[in-house]
């Protein structure tokens, strides 16, 4: 079992670094091509959209369509629209985050947040487009047929609202500010405010290529475990990592209250959750009568990320 | 020819009552059905988006979708969900636009706006789930195909987003505050801002009941008037009408200096414009082989609206 300080370095790895970095280029180029010009009226929303969007984000999301939709034998070509869309959801929902009304925070990714560039209005405004043009992209994808297009769009819409979604999840954070919160409370912060879009990627990726309910319910615990790990490494890195390394104030949940994991348990006993979470992630690919090394690759490199 | 001050009373107009009185009632039962429930998590958000969306807000535009449908002949159970998303994109368009960051209004159809009541972190939530369940209630309307489904979702999408839609109309109306504006720049802020979403609802009317590309150019030049001859009202409104009858606080427009008709042409060369702009709306429903009393009264209606 590998754990959280461990740095392996095997052929998976090599393998899934590759991967990682032909995405990212892959997605980044076609964002580009989705995403209106800076040139193009209105310019200020434009570019604040194009600040946010490509500022070095991990494209996590966007990874999880792709490799699980490889794992199921679609094509590329048909996934890519889709792991766009899911990373501009993504990317609205943290420009609305990092306003002062909301978590207000100042640096992402290395660099100013949307409003301290551009003022809040255009943020607002910049969020409020991504998240127009998410939909926009998934109902023109005329790669896939309209019946494909409805479920993704279904499926994406009820994993970002409410009750169910993203948006639920940043509204249970806030209003769990300043105050005692419990394990199940904490577990279901999470569980919406990033689980619940990280497990529409890889189900997206599995719809495009026709997976079977059966496969469908394995990728959704897959995610669920993935989510976890992820939310788990995140607050970890938050209460341990430089500002460099993460890109993003450090200790800022701490001081903020949030309700985090270290806060809950303390950073040892946060540790000491990963590798069952990451034995779940795995245990769930073994029903799969597919072969799921690049899904195994992304569960461990989770548990051994560094920002 | 009518003019703004007159106040006819024909057999169109209590026809018009009737339907709109209707459109209304079956509109509001199911924003009912279609929102979560004010009980369910989070809670706040559910409560501040109920408080937007039953505040008496005119449904003008599920008016519109209603209208155009039953003009070329669908069923009303076929065109109800997509009115009510449309009036969900509308909403939490209203409930942006109202933040401190934009247009900093208190008041909004005789009550608190919704930051004022739920405080800014909520409102802007509450508008983020608003959009994301418009665009899930569309996915999920399984009385419509999914041909159209999608068809519908790209329509809407691209009116309420960037570049060529109202999210564009609110960075433009922002950007042009407190300098002067042409005639060209107004016409095109007020085009994106109010008529495209105006146009969209139309055209969903009309791509539901199946109308052929003629029928939906005719159908969206008559909506483009339709949006102008609303807009021209609603400024005169904002500089002559009172709070009580508006339900929002009057000269709003002029004290925050924003690009309006009556600033630009004064007031009664802007009530001239009426004439010509209902003249072309009910032009381009002449080339409709339809019945089409109904779009006319709703031309009619706008001309004499007192709020």
């Amino acid at each position: 079992m590998k754990t959280f300080s461990e740095t392996p370095a095997t052929a998976n790895d090599s393998n899934l670094q590759s991967f990682v970095s032909e995405t990212r280029s892959l997605v980044d180029a076609e964002l580009d091509r989705l995403l209106p010009a800076e040139s193009v009226s209105p310019a200020k929303v434009h570019a604040a959209i194009r600040w946010s969007m490509f500022a070095g984000g991990k494209r996590f999301r966007p990874l999880l369509v792709l490799a699980v939709g490889k794992t199921f034998g679609a094509a590329q070509e048909h996934l890519l629209a889709t792991a766009c869309a899911l990373e501009m959801v993504h990317t609205y929902s943290l420009i609305h985050d990092d306003l002062p009304s909301m978590d207000n925070d100042e640096l992402r990714r290395g660099r100013a947040t949307c409003h301290i560039r551009f003022g809040e209005a255009t943020a607002i405004l910049a969020g409020d487009a991504l998240q127009t043009i998410a939909f926009k992209t998934l109902s023109e994808d005329e790669k896939l047929s309209a019946v494909t297009r409805v479920h993704l769009i279904r499926e994406i819409a009820r994993a970002s609202g409410t009750p169910h979604g993203m948006v639920a999840g940043q509204a249970g954070d806030l209003e769990a500010e300043s105050r005692e919160v419990g394990a199940q409370e904490l577990e279901n912060i999470h569980r919406l405010k990033t689980g619940a879009l990280i497990i529409a990627a890889a189900r997206c990726g599995a719809i495009i290529a026709g997976a079977s309910e059966t496969e469908l319910a394995a990728v959704t615990d897959y995610a669920a475990q993935l989510g976890l790990l992820f939310q788990i490494t995140d607050d970890l890195l938050d209460v341990t990592a430089t500002a460099e390394a993460i890109g993003k104030t450090p200790g800022k949940d701490q001081r903020s209250k949030k309700a985090t994991y270290p806060a809950l348990y303390g950073i040892e006993a946060t540790r000491q959750q990963l590798p069952s979470a990451h034995q779940s992630a795995c245990a769930s690919l073994d029903t799969l009568p597919r072969s799921t090394e690049l899904l195994r690759a992304i569960a461990d490199s989770i548990v051994e990320r560094r920002a």
